[in-house]
């Protein structure tokens, strides 16, 4: 039901699945797919009633774990292999409405946990060797299934973007002896303690912070209040996150999540990513990999979306309608209407 | 009003253009600025109303000639540079609803020149790395002008989409002494010659050909319905057409178009790429440099649209729907209708 195509030109995979076609879309909410089972005779893909956050896997999936073999023949310049991974669904909780934003950070926090377990134990299986959980928000972002849930897939491969990430990484790691990201975040810090106070009492691009979280609008942001999450500590991926900074991240989370939704009164429609160490080496294996999450929105005013046209996709050159300076000041003020939930840039 | 700033993750320049947020959003016809001037109380962008195609320097541009200097200063990790390039407009004609799929073959040809001439004009401005030629179409693509035009971005860099392209057909070309896309044609004329007969009268991935272009859809296709229009000879650019070669490139570019508009019967929205040589050598310093079209539409079935979601856009990993086979199969049962419009699979 598909396989992987090597593309000659960009250097990587591209995963043909056609059985997606005919996924589930748009259901009406009493047929939702995600909600617990009620009626036995409408029965859904969780059969039970009594839970918080429920996984399984894809029933529509890029990857499976058994794949057939390809349908069709490679060639010299477009090899093909077999689509092996794992799809999961990861549904935040028996809540169709309930958005991530929305649940508590108890709720959240148990999430943390759901998504470390997943991570390592997709990561153990040996034809895995990334796994990128992530979220797709709203229907403009291409939603098919309202009640709110991530994903996560468990790729055979490094994907192209987190292998760019980490080659510059390993590259910057082997010149310096220090983290890029460490060193993007110190950046980032320096920025906001130089800045001259005036109008804005929050100075800099940085949006959240706790004690062992920080979450900024990069200076060099691609989407419209575009922010990355990163541990202030050096660590891998979540499995290296004691108890209290996965208490800390599930605050972070809520905080910036809140604030998308708080910024023009609507459920900002985004995609969430998580960037961990590829799963071929033990925990700390990946020294230059440094956690952290990407959130992507796509909603540049309040009526208007970003699309990813020909310079984007065409080209590979994001252009952006907003400095980055901006989109975090806005962002703060979203903030302080919430009362600074999740923690305030200090 | 905007710089370039340096993604150190990802090695990239990212375009900040906050001017670019307000510009002129779906106007009603009556208002478009992209129509001739009829009268003079409402001035458009085209004062005069005699011309078949038009090109002006877009008015709210990711690009300009001379920019004024970055706004912000750099980091070490990200260095700021001048926004410095041309953006302009292509109107296709003064006709507001007549789409490019829409024109008659000799205006495409005519089309075809203009083209040329706005190569190689920006081309040879010291300050220009890269020109690309392009069309965003359909409001699905996020388009905000109605009035059927291309753009033309004169980039102070090679954008990474091309420069990955670039360095892979180089590679190819250092390893075999051949053209990687000479390559796979030959390979998409066998796969076509090998095919068995069937219900398919014309198979493999072609879908448009005559005596000096192929359009088919790449046995690696990351769009829905993408196709590749590739000229036989091996050629660099526009400029190394002659004029027989212009008419078949205006003939099979209708062919094409024509096709995506017949496939569901909706104006198809894609993004049109075209893919030439940097401006940096002169004409033909580019061996590994095979010039090339690139057709990415965005819908996947008459009602759903492909979105560039977490695995597009966060890892970088193109999932398709359909096989490319499937997709030339269609795309050529449109053609049938069409009466085989601009050539037929051969």
């Amino acid at each position: 039901m598909g396989e992987l195509r090597w593309h000659p030109l960009l250097g990587q995979w591209v995963v043909v699945a056609s059985h997606r076609q005919e996924r589930t879309y748009k259901p009406p909410a009493e047929f939702c797919p995600l909600c617990p089972t009620r009626d036995p005779a409408h029965p859904t893909e969780i059969p039970d009633e009594d839970w918080d956050i429920a996984v399984f896997e894809n029933r529509f999936p890029s990857f499976v774990e058994t794949p057939p073999p390809p349908q069709v023949a490679g060639t010299a310049l477009s090899p093909v292999a077999p689509a092996q991974g794992i799809c999961e669904v990861v549904v935040y909780s028996p809540d169709h409405d309930r958005t991530l934003a929305e649940q508590s950070v108890e709720h959240i926090r148990k999430l943390v946990e759901v998504w470390a377990h997943r991570y390592e134990e997709l990561g153990r299986r040996p034809f895995v060797r990334y796994v990128m959980i992530f979220e797709n928000r709203g229907e403009a972002v291409g939603v098919t299934l309202h009640h709110p849930h991530g994903q996560i897939y468990a790729f055979p491969f490094v994907p192209p973007i987190p292998q760019q990430e980490l080659a510059h990484a390993r590259e910057h790691h082997e010149r310096t002896g220090r983290c890029l990201l460490c060193d993007v975040l110190a950046e980032e810090r320096a920025a906001a303690a130089a800045s001259a106070p005036g109008g804005d009492r929050r100075p800099g691009r940085i949006v959240v912070e706790n004690d062992d979280f920080v979450v900024f609008v990069p200076f060099f942001a691609r989407f419209p209040y575009e922010t990355m999450l990163l541990p202030r500590r050096h660590v891998g991926s979540l499995l290296e996150l004691g108890d209290a900074e996965r208490w800390h991240l599930a605050e972070a989370l809520k905080g910036i999540l809140a604030r998308y939704d708080a910024l023009f009164g609507l459920r900002m429609p985004y995609m969430m990513v998580m960037h961990q160490a590829p799963m071929d080496r033990p925990v700390g294996g990946y020294p230059e990999c440094h956690f952290h999450i990407e959130f992507l929105p796509i909603q540049r005013a309040p009526s208007k979306l970003k699309y990813l046209a020909g310079s984007e996709s065409g080209a590979g050159t994001f252009i952006t309608d907003a400095t980055p300076e901006e989109m975090a000041r806005q962002l703060r003020r979203a903030g302080e209407r919430l009362g600074g939930v999740g923690g305030v840039a200090r």
